[in-house]
């Protein structure tokens, strides 16, 4: 049984590096642009470089479903690398496969806002995938670079569902049904997504989390429960969201960026306006069997809570991480 | 045996690279930046990124000796990316690591001038290897990004392939005692690279041969067989230098760049300052045969023709173009 977590964004340190370990977490996505431009992107991967050869005990880079394997063999993780918006990028399509060769495997085509690709999910219209957007899309999909609409509109999403000739995701978000946030997915969005072959990561940031940081357990089990049936538990997994040890000033930055000299508080409002209290069942990396034992308790069987636990990450890994019928 | 040159930069054209096809070329060490920034060079990559796209029956990347095992057995030419000058990775260390994960595996520490790193073969005064210089070096080692003095002056070089952990490079020049030019290595020179396990490549461009244009291929290959006996066979290969289809605006870039406002000649003078012309038994990519039976001429037996042509730098490769101990 694998154990992924298809989206965390910590302020990171050896001793969450260490949990991941003692979490038992082969491989974790994580976000290292949100409004970087490609040279900042690049900052950050040199960063990640430095943690990997200072922590070779405990990370290393995570490119290929191989990489996953061997994280699991060494008792490592490995760390795989996201960008939330398109702005690492820039306004060049040649960057696609170069940021795919340091090692992007996932990236966003919008982040709350209308990028040059397609229309984010705080937008008041939704006019879709953009003319760049489907040559990014074609472009992303020969270079085994997955295409991630969780910060995006519902409308973009479908058609990115679409237009792309491979399966697209939603690294974090749960479904509008359960708890009716803006950035949780509505059931025509998750169709689109799981119908094309596409996953979708439950996430764990109280915004998402139906009563937020009181969501029991057994509620958010019994919604994975309820989208498994509905839309078939081989679509799903974990993208926990979790943010963890990071100030406040880092939430205003994942919000405002450089596109705006005011503040947006983004799903916050001004009276709670940086990163809310994870549920007690869920603070760390160290806290996962706490969810296995919860998918058990509501009914999944060993192989489904294997897949939602990790297998079905690493299968769509195995599958959507370079070119068509290359090594991935 | 392999046929390898280690050294070219063309006018790129797909009448070029069916030219290395054609002339049985399984690998070529091409210069993408002389004094391109990081961002210009990731420009130039991304051109290849689109010869490799548009021609991939005739080039592919070239990153490990098996990449040029594959361009062999597929009749294909392997690219191999270097640069003549530090630029590239302007002041940052960190961009040893990012280059190389990008297809860098040659970099020279100086084009000429003083560098970051050490002094170029132009200057007046050569201080060696900088303390920065002494840092990179180890970085280079760590990655496998082989260090090249072509360019450099005297004590950088010799500094340099002590100082390397690993064998060094000087992927294109002549000795010194055969045509004396500014470019052409000193025996001191060449017995520190060599007796440090390092290679040279032979070059043909007309200013490093001994009668220029006009030179013999038994001329070249009678200096070939005195280097081979006076430092041994198995340090050497070829490095043509050849700059076919070049406009002469782009030796006065190479020359130039951006140090000057001036104009400075380089090997040549105000009254020929573009490309000389080759001698006629190496004008492109085909006339590799002529070298080889030249070599045979002078009495090179198969395993040092084979060695001489290409097996020695693929030995280099395979050595030196990742991680010790790890793929290469």
């Amino acid at each position: 049984m694998y154990r992924i977590d298809c989206l965390q964004f910590a302020n990171w340190s050896e001793t969450i590096f260490r949990e991941m370990n003692e979490g038992g977490v082969h491989a974790v996505h994580v976000t290292i642009a949100y409004h970087e431009t490609f040279r900042e992107t690049v900052e950050q991967m040199a960063r990640w470089n430095r943690w990997f050869e200072k922590h070779s005990d405990l990370i290393i880079p995570g490119r290929t479903a191989a990489d996953v394997d061997l994280a699991r063999e060494t008792g490592r993780t490995a760390i795989i690398f996201g960008f939330q918006n398109p702005s690492p990028m820039e306004a060049d399509i040649d960057l696609v496969e170069i940021l795919h060769t340091l090692g992007a495997r996932f990236m966003q085509l919008t982040y709350n806002n209308q990028s040059l690709l397609a229309t984010g999910c705080y937008e008041e219209d939704d006019t879709g995938v953009t003319r760049m957007g489907r040559e990014v899309i074609k472009e992303m999909n020969r270079v085994g670079l997955v295409v991630d609409m969780s910060h995006s509109a519902d409308r973009s999403t479908i058609e990115a569902a679409e237009i792309s000739d491979r399966p697209i995701a939603i690294t974090h978000a749960n479904p509008h049904a359960w708890h009716p946030a803006l950035r949780n997915k509505r059931d025509e969005v998750i169709r689109a997504v799981t119908e094309n072959g596409g996953m979708m990561g439950f996430s764990l940031y109280p915004h998402h989390l139906k009563d937020k940081t009181e969501c029991t357990l057994e509620s958010f089990c019994q919604m994975v429960a309820d989208a498994a049936e509905t839309y078939g538990v081989e679509h799903f997994g974990l993208g926990s969201d979790l943010c963890q040890d990071q100030p406040d000033s880092v939430v205003e930055w994942m919000r405002v960026g450089r596109w705006t000299k005011g503040i947006d508080y983004g799903e916050g409002n001004a009276s709670a306006p940086g990163f809310p209290p994870q549920p007690t069942w869920f603070e760390s990396n160290l806290h996962f069997g706490n969810i296995e034992d919860g998918l058990r308790a509501v009914g999944f069987d060993e192989a489904e809570t294997a897949g939602l636990m990790g297998d079905n990450w690493y299968r769509f890994f195995a599958e959507n991480f370079g070119p068509v019928g290359g090594a991935a």
